[in-house]
């Protein structure tokens, strides 16, 4: 089934503890779409970048069966640009510049060819850029899943609860659930986003995994646990991409797929994290995958008789 | 199978976000033979306690199969009393008083009755005592884990890295296990430990489960998300009790058994945080516990078809 992906197509100068690089090609909808593409195609990508993008990064992504028709060129322009440094702990990071360029302008339209995707995954974007796109979808996808920030909870927190009421799934990291809502238990909160509108919740805790929930239900994704975390950039775009991509592959958005498609997201993760930007993700080929995903299952795996 | 734990049984005062106690029976071995004692029995407790503990949870005690051949009574002194104030996040804790009173003069003697063992729990003291117990040993357990923390790690560390050669599991929370080792990665950290001597590490981290580490094999157990922590305290103690409680009923040492362990460790500790001190721990029956483990069985499994 199809999957339309909508966020930032940019340029990041990425600073950690084992490492710098001063260009990077990176984004929201790069990563969704380089993890995704594994699982599903086509994946349709609305986007806007400058006269700067590489066009042999267009050439990989569309070699990946990731369709282009909405990614809008301004020839006069930079691509959105991003630098920050990370902390010794990789869960935190100081932002040291962010240049809007041609993201300022950013005015998303879905092409006719996307028309009646199943699945749509809002970025990170203005709540108001968001709520644009699921209005310009003439048939409304089987499911919409959004990611946000403080940012937006601070400068457009009336704009962001509207969205809310519109999408299925909000897919946040820890901080941002507690900041939404006000509660620092993360079970509580996840209830109270439920009460907003998306029917379910996903809290990503970093190193420490996620967590899915729905009405009463839950479920626990750990992380993998790794020697080194060498650039967390990305990585929770990544985690949707993985996640988005195998629901929209199986067309199943039962509890049971969902569990499936966050331990998926979360074995795409942890290769983003091996190396700078998304260059692991463009290295890795389905028999990795599969390889990581078994990972995964012995890392949880336990058999307990209860007598 | 026998098991003999070590370690403090004393009065603390607790104030938690949600309450305050001023006075409420605590201690590592306390919490540890409450857990334990679900799962196997006798327990055999080595402590020292003043004049002002309470006979009936001494009687109590003895009720669940708990042996206290080894707890020395000083009948002029107080037991050891602890008082701490938690912060929001639940994980982290100010210390307002440590009243060691009995505590100073502990120099445990393991009874003749309790000789044989094959399983012992040194519950966080100093580190010579800790050796102390080992060297009184006539037969060598099958098995030894130990607890310690960061003002070991300050006062007492080179006491402390020759007991860890001696012992075959170090059970340390996240924090401690970068404070040993000076470093920040887990994964790195508990082979670290390895190094050190024990075979086995787990490393402990709150809210977000616990790490099983042996040679190059990782268990991830996940803790179970709640509402309310209500009380942290003990938890940490009777996550080690429901652990090797698990683990001397059985007499199982392989990794696959202590993965069931650690889940049964985990589902201990998930009571324990329901109220204050051990009042939890004495209201549950083995129907609770087995439905508690179910709870964790569901929170994690997952099934997937690698393709």
């Amino acid at each position: 089934m199809s999957l339309i992906t909508v966020g930032t197509m940019a340029f990041d100068a990425i600073e950690t503890p084992f490492g710098k690089i001063s260009k990077i090609v990176g984004g929201s909808a790069t990563y969704v779409a380089y993890a995704a593409s594994n699982f599903v195609k086509p994946v349709q990508q609305i986007s806007i970048i400058g006269n700067d993008f590489p066009q042999e990064e267009l050439d990989e992504l569309r070699n990946r069966g990731v369709h282009l028709d909405g990614v809008e060129i301004v020839p006069d322009k930079k691509s959105f640009f991003w630098s920050g440094r990370y902390h010794e702990d990789m869960n935190s990071r100081d932002t040291l510049t962010t240049d809007l360029n041609v993201l300022a302008d950013f005015d998303p339209k879905v092409p006719d060819s996307y028309q009646g995707a199943e699945f749509l995954m809002l970025g990170n974007l203005a709540p108001k850029i968001q709520l644009n796109v699921i209005q310009e979808m003439k048939k409304r996808p089987k499911l919409i899943a959004m990611d946000t920030m403080n940012f937006w909870m601070e400068s457009a927190m009336s704009e962001l609860k509207i969205v809310l009421k519109y999408v299925d799934m909000l897919i946040v990291n820890d901080a941002e659930a507690r900041q939404l809502t006000g509660l620092f238990s993360l079970v509580k909160a996840a209830k109270s986003i439920m009460q907003m509108g998306p029917k379910y919740v996903i809290i990503k805790k970093g190193e420490h995994g996620a967590l899915l929930f729905q009405d009463d239900e839950v479920f626990y994704a750990p992380a993998l646990p790794l020697e080194d975390v060498f650039d967390p950039t990305g990585a929770g775009d990544t985690f949707a991409g993985g996640f988005i991509g195998h629901l929209a592959k199986t067309g199943d958005i039962s509890f049971e797929n969902m569990k499936r498609a966050i331990i998926v997201g979360s074995a795409m993760a942890s290769f983003c994290v091996e190396k700078f930007g998304p260059i692991r993700l463009k290295e890795i080929n389905q028999e990795d995958i599969n390889n990581r995903i078994q990972q995964f299952k012995d890392l949880v795996s336990f058999d307990i008789e209860l007598v």
